[in-house]
């Protein structure tokens, strides 16, 4: 096919990110080639800051500038309890829910041993260490509802009870805006069982 | 909100392209930082090739790596018909087909005086040159059907006709694979009309 070489090969490293399929990463090469110099320049750097400027805070493995990261370092934050999730997505997430105030624990994953992820993979001896110290009275576990998040919550649970500290996981249940009527048995069933007092 | 800045940075500039909504731009982004140094590096190179070794062929306004594009430098091709389609993508998408054998001419548009696209901002007259050489037999008006399309079209046929040379454009009809249930009254009237026999 005569189509030009430094092209095919932009289309094929779009190709590489997730969800992103050949007739969309040709949409975004060809994109990039009408944009000016100064714009293309702005991403390309804007990508290469992200690999340079960037890395896991010391404490909780989130995203940070510095050695610590920003929620580590604010002296506003609640520092007794640690929200448990597994990657930096869901950080941003909760974040943007603005209903939590305070520390955070980014695994890199769940135990999934079909996988080959077993929990030395996992920042999971760095949370044990952190919530035995004597300032952690609550872990709230917020990893994604499915076989390898219960896994995950599970075997977190079992390893920070002799701790004594406080063990919650984040509710399940109708999504708001959700109908009840086409949400599936298992959350129906969860959201009766997780039902408050108004 | 705490999340990283050149993380934040990351995600606008992904957000710029055509149809990356945030949240996806976040998954890309998050998606590169999980790559390694050298992987970051072959995708910021494969940008910076585009712009740097991609320009627009003298002749029919494809992209080229060298004056002239691929196709034009071709000696196997029919130089008597001229596909005359929009954009760069659609060249990739007759290429792709395998049916067509002849050379491009790029417009860069179709004409759209609403959006303050005139003759003069598309590659109207290099076609009409183009199609003056005596060598040009056939043109084939390949824009898309819609109501810029067909006026685009109409104009070139207009200024095209003196010179005596075939005029035609794409069949419309329904596509391989469609259902003439789904396929609305226009196409389903113009697949009628067009009708060949077999």
């Amino acid at each position: 096919m005569n189509i030009a070489e430094p092209l095919l090969a932009a289309i094929e490293e779009f190709n590489k990110f997730p969800g992103i399929g050949r007739k969309t990463a040709q949409r975004l090469a060809l994109f990039l080639l009408k944009r000016n110099e100064h714009e293309v320049k702005n991403f390309v750097n804007s990508i290469l800051d992200l690999k340079s400027k960037l890395h896991f805070c010391g404490d909780c493995f989130n995203l940070a500038t510095e050695d610590k990261c920003e929620v580590c370092l604010s002296p506003k934050r609640d520092r007794s309890i640690i929200c448990v999730v597994e990657e930096v997505s869901d950080v941003i997430s909760i974040e943007k829910s603005n209903e939590f105030n305070g520390l955070y624990h980014v695994l890199g994953g769940v135990l999934n041993p079909l996988s080959g992820v077993h929990q030395d993979d996992l920042k999971i001896k760095e949370l044990i260490k952190r919530a035995s110290n004597g300032e952690t009275k609550e872990l709230i576990l917020a990893v994604n509802p499915d076989t390898e998040g219960e896994t995950t919550s599970l075997y977190i649970a079992k390893n920070v009870k002799h701790l004594g500290i406080k063990v919650t996981r984040i509710a399940r249940g109708i999504p708001i805006g959700g109908d009840l009527e086409f949400a599936d048995e298992a959350t129906v069933g969860r959201a009766v069982l997780g039902r408050i007092e108004i």
